[in-house]
């Protein structure tokens, strides 16, 4: 199917503004790197200054061309470039890469220049990469427009090229994209794109991302960030990538403090809250690794491999102390690392010496190797259902010698239905490498990254996008008047949920001494007093909270002394009254929130409520709204998940009531995301199956 | 200093039994890398199959060779192996290294072999490392007693070094000691000595880590352990590690279920139990990495590099993306990554376009570099006292060209006074290895890695090995009579620790009615009443607890409803009565503990009490017994230490109190290591500064 991008990634011709003879410089490479990466297009280098560059005609300007250009590659001054977009809009020129920098992410006079830039985008509907971009490769199609040294070519040297399958890369960094590129390319790993996206004046990570996912040449999808702008493409790429189950493995940095910091400034770009990036990620099963080696050790494993059927591993080496290394490394992520039955065993253990061990690991020892025992343990294992993976560690140093008959191994991997991952604790040499990629084989060799890959293409395999969230199961009401203050009380914020539909106790807020018999009716003993103020958040610190009050004396005792504590702490506030609530049966303590994220918008949260969350940082974040089915994985997902499971013999907590408020809430504060800017229940008591949740606290932030 | 092992290290003279002609098989690579790295000393074949090998006369016997040896390397099959042993022991052989393998690793009579050979040793006096050992090389001495291909010389290629500084390597895997070696290489740090340490009949990894410790051509060590054998020589060992603050990198497999399964049966080693390991290795500040190139990472960092004064690094790049990235990477560890004094920014400013940044990460761009703006960045950020250490970025591809000016950058670096690490995002080519050692830098490729390496030097330089602990202030008494059954009561625990000088509220132990009134008299109103058995150790789960009891009718009650709940619950239980002991003042709620590692002793662990120790693994381990300074330091090295120090406006604990208390049971615990397993205080309320904690529950396990 065809896509509005082909012909910027495949373009029939290209003109260069700003070519120069001189090689060693940027403007020079981006000729010499089209022409060595064997660009079957027409190339028209342009410069005033030139009349030929290496044997090209040189134009002085794009309109002296006189022919059709797919794409145009300026690396010309900053101020320069305005004007040479706009001849190229008025050549027809469908596509720009700008090389050049000192735009926004130099501030002041520059941004306005970039402004400008998007704005010719939009009017002209010419489509602009950059500028200060790196640009860009398709290896397919033999396009190298960019300056970047990685996709120099040596002559007279094959490339090594193991896997079928290709990776794309998105890069909002040059350097780094191509660094996996050049990392690809020395392990083996086929590449369809690299794109590095610049300032993403017009086109942006999300359109590229795009455009990889429907790419038909690319199989998995390596993503660098440092801050989405185009939000939407990125929203309907990831949705389509899950949908079709294309893996997309992502980068996001600027993590820390100092690393946010250092974002914000590089490129102006939105920065953005990384929890709420990794809730996105997690919505459409994006594989996080914050590792470059990593990153591309899942990406290689992911290209070289089927999808495992479940989580057991076989680990099969050569070295004692290498297979229980390995098997730690798996089994510390959480997979298995099973015993293999006697049958299974008892075959292997005829193909190595007495000393070594068929248990799993499996040790076939130095010897066994020599009489071809590594190779046949793999086969029967491939073969047995007794595990999904294998794993299989030794040392591929050698320049001469294989531990493997390449003739032997190849069939075996090729009828493959589970991934075989190779992992060599020396060094690969050049010769394994080569020697194994004839059978399709990467050799790795970072241990933990093949841990982790193994442990990430176990989660992607059962990775289900989740259903959209059900809209709310009452019809939602106009909230605007419970919204008149930014911060709204307890009472307040209660009352605005149950107007949204949120089930919550009897509760009843009293401003004078003379509602409170009737409240005490209605709400009942015992009961719990709180001063309300949208002034007082914290109402204990204040002695404006009262537990367990048992008799009409004690309420009407209390009910004056939280309005003079109240007085007498915070002379200012508003008070409303206090607020008689019944008290709470037991449950698990949870908070349930929401808030923005000024890239995504509306988040929901779920944590055990109490010291934990703070400490612990056990949270769990997503997109709201999610599905009652998508807050139950939020749960799961909690290192706190045992508490509600009928922890240390207590009763199982009622999860799906839990989880319908997670998605209630959500759905709340997704359809009300322009009005409301947070919503905290905080605790929510869970209590013991089929006996629902009580919100004992809330506070709702207004976004005015 | 001599030592016993230099013979062994540095041999005069080798005797080769079981040499061969055949270079292909694993006996006759041992003569030819012998000799390819330049063995200076002289080398015995002893074979009676040959008059000679390769210009060497072979000798049939030990005894024929007529000569001192101060080496034999043995390597004939196993039921050969004890009768040469003998021959040596009678020719006087100083010490031997048994490569065959086939002994405690299989099992049977095989281990019968192994423990003649150790026997054989301590008769003599003869040192013996292996069997099932891969050797070892001397890379100072030049002697490469091993048939590793990691150590084969490639004719005509200058080997890579960057360091001045060496690492030594003792591994209890030879696949993985010589990968080390191999990587080290690769990297160009330097080595001192690569030691396999085999099935350890007589000679093992403690030993072997002494002789590292010891050794003036070492100066960082890296260490390879599945289980420690030699567990007092290592503790000796790793004490003067500490002392003279020589860093041990210590890798421990065995670390998961499936793992230590397998550890078990490799090398019939004592696994233990990996909590331990990681006690003892954090007493003598030894640095954990579970992964090769991490480990071989902060080697490479320290051997190249003074220890940084503090945590603030300087992030150098000429990649936006990258230095956020690698802000990232140290600042996610930990580490500060300040913004710089606006002098320096100014300064940092001028040596770039005016599109980099200064602010730190430091940004001078592709262009930047051209300039000369990088090394002079570097320069100025090594003088500067706003930094402790600088990690510098860059594409170290290039086979041809160099980002720095070798005769500028050499002198820089010498004089450095702090860490500077590079790093390059792609693929360090041979050639920028081989320009950036002239300076002796290490070109790193693994960010992660070296976010991890920077904060362990920074833990390093600021470690301090703990003071031995103080005895216990009072004299113990003989505790034998509190040890009769294996499992004691509540009541009968807290008699022991009372006895042993544990301080403990006032309770009574009541066995019959008529005890009631004197024990109320004793404890005071509220009381709690808890059934007492050794064979009831969960008293909630009868019955047999009553909390907050305030008057004598109640306690009367209470009594026979707990005596009736146990017998109901437990008919069999023996039942020594009720304790009544004073409702406790409220605390943070701690548990402490002491247990027993079949490696290493006593052990005594900190966590906090009630779901988080479960949920979170939130404990802390150290050999017992501790000082009350140490046990200060477990409780700051716990997640949830702010709990303990005035969280959320909360008073601050009793942390001294705390500590004392721990090294209190920590010295009971190691004294009584014959006698005591486990000791559990389960909760400890630790009270607000000043007053004290409250031991709530206690539980002794003795070791009969």
């Amino acid at each position: 199917m065809p896509h509005p991008l082909d012909s910027f990634f495949a373009p029939a011709s290209i003109a260069l503004i700003g070519a120069s003879r001189d090689h060693e410089k940027i403007p020079g490479r981006l000729l010499s790197m089209l022409r060595r990466n064997e660009y079957p297009g027409k190339i028209y280098p342009v410069n005033p200054n030139y009349t030929g560059i290496d044997g090209l005609p040189c134009h002085k300007s794009i309109a002296d061309i006189g022919a059709p250009i797919d794409l145009a590659v300026i690396i010309i001054p900053a101020r320069a470039v305005l004007p040479a977009l706009e001849q190229c809009a008025a050549a027809g020129v469908k596509n720009a890469v700008i090389i050049s920098s000192g735009f926004a992410e130099e501030g002041g006079d520059s941004t306005a220049m970039q402004e400008a830039i998007a704005d010719l985008a939009r009017r002209t509907g010419m489509r602009i990469s950059g500028p200060n971009a790196e640009g860009f490769l398709s290896q397919v199609q033999r396009v190298a427009a960019t300056f970047s040294p990685a996709v120099d070519v040596k002559p007279g040297q094959a490339p090594l090229v193991a896997t079928a399958r290709r990776i794309g890369i998105v890069a909002q960094s040059g350097g780094i994209g191509f660094a996996y590129y050049n990392r690809a390319k020395a392990l083996g790993v086929a590449v369809s794109y690299v794109v590095s996206t610049g300032n993403e004046s017009d086109l942006g990570a999300g359109e590229f991302l795009d455009y990889l996912v429907q790419d038909a040449s690319t199989d998995v999808i390596l993503l660098f960030i440092e801050g989405i702008r185009d939000v939407e493409k990125f929203l309907v790429a990831a949705q389509r990538a899950a949908e079709i189950k294309k893996p997309v493995i992502v980068t996001k940095v600027g993590r820390s403090g100092a690393g946010e910091r250092a974002a914000a400034s590089h490129t102006a770009s939105m920065a953005g809250w990384s929890a709420a990036y990794d809730a996105v990620f997690a919505k459409y099963g994006f594989i996080v690794s914050n590792d470059l080696d990593e990153a591309l050790t899942i990406a290689a494993v992911l290209a070289g491999n089927p999808l495992p059927k479940g989580d057991r591993v076989a680990v099969v080496t050569v070295s004692g102390g290498a297979g229980i290394w390995g098997t730690d490394a798996v089994a510390l992520r959480g997979l298995q690392v099973p015993e293999l039955s006697r049958s299974i065993q008892a075959e292997i253990r005829t193909l190595m010496p007495s000393y070594g061990t068929a248990r799993n690991p499996i040790d076939v020892t130095a010897q066994g190797v020599t009489s071809g025992g590594l190779q046949r343990s793999v086969d029967l294992l491939t073969a047995s259902n007794e595990v999904d993976a294998i794993l299989v560690m030794l040392s591929l140093s050698s320049e001469v010698r294989m531990p493997f008959k390449e003739e032997e191994l190849k069939p075996v991997l090729a009828a493959q239905k589970k991934p075989v991952v190779f992992y060599s604790y020396t060094l690969p040499s050049d010769f394994a490498r080569r020697e194994l990629a004839k059978s399709g084989v990467v050799v790795l060799s970072g241990l933990a990254h093949v841990g982790v890959a193994l442990r990430q293409l176990v989660d992607f395999a059962t990775f289900d996008l989740p259903k959209p969230a059900e809209e709310l199961r009452r019809p939602a009401h106009d909230l605007s008047a419970f919204l008149q203050s930014p911060v709204l009380s307890e009472a307040d914020s209660k009352a605005l949920l149950r107007a949204a539909g949120i089930a919550l106790p009897e509760e009843v807020l009293v401003a004078e001494k003379s509602g409170l018999d009737d409240a005490i009716a209605r709400v009942g003993f015992p009961l719990v007093m709180k001063i309300q103020s949208p002034d007082i958040p914290h109402k204990s610190e204040v002695g404006g909270v009262r537990v367990n009050v048992t008799t009409k004396g004690e309420v009407f005792l209390a009910f004056e002394q939280l309005l003079n504590n109240a007085r007498r702490h915070r002379p200012d506030a508003a008070v409303q009254g206090v607020l008689l609530a019944p008290m709470t049966k037991k449950g698990v303590e949870i908070i349930v929130g929401t808030m923005t994220d000024k890239t995504f918008g509306p988040m929901v949260m779920v944590g055990l409520g109490g010291i934990t969350t703070e400490l612990f940082r056990d949270v769990v974040y997503r997109p709201a709204p999610v599905s009652a089915a998508e807050a139950g994985a939020m749960l799961a997902a909690l290192k706190a998940a045992p508490l509600l499971n009928g922890f240390r013999g207590a009763a199982k907590a009622d999860v799906a009531a839990l989880a319908q408020l997670i998605a209630d809430i959500s759905v709340l504060a997704a359809r009300h995301a322009g009005e409301i800017a947070e919503i905290e229940l905080n605790p929510v008591l869970v209590h013991p199956e089929g006996q629902g949740v009580t919100i004992v606290d809330a506070l709702v932030v207004g976004r005015r």
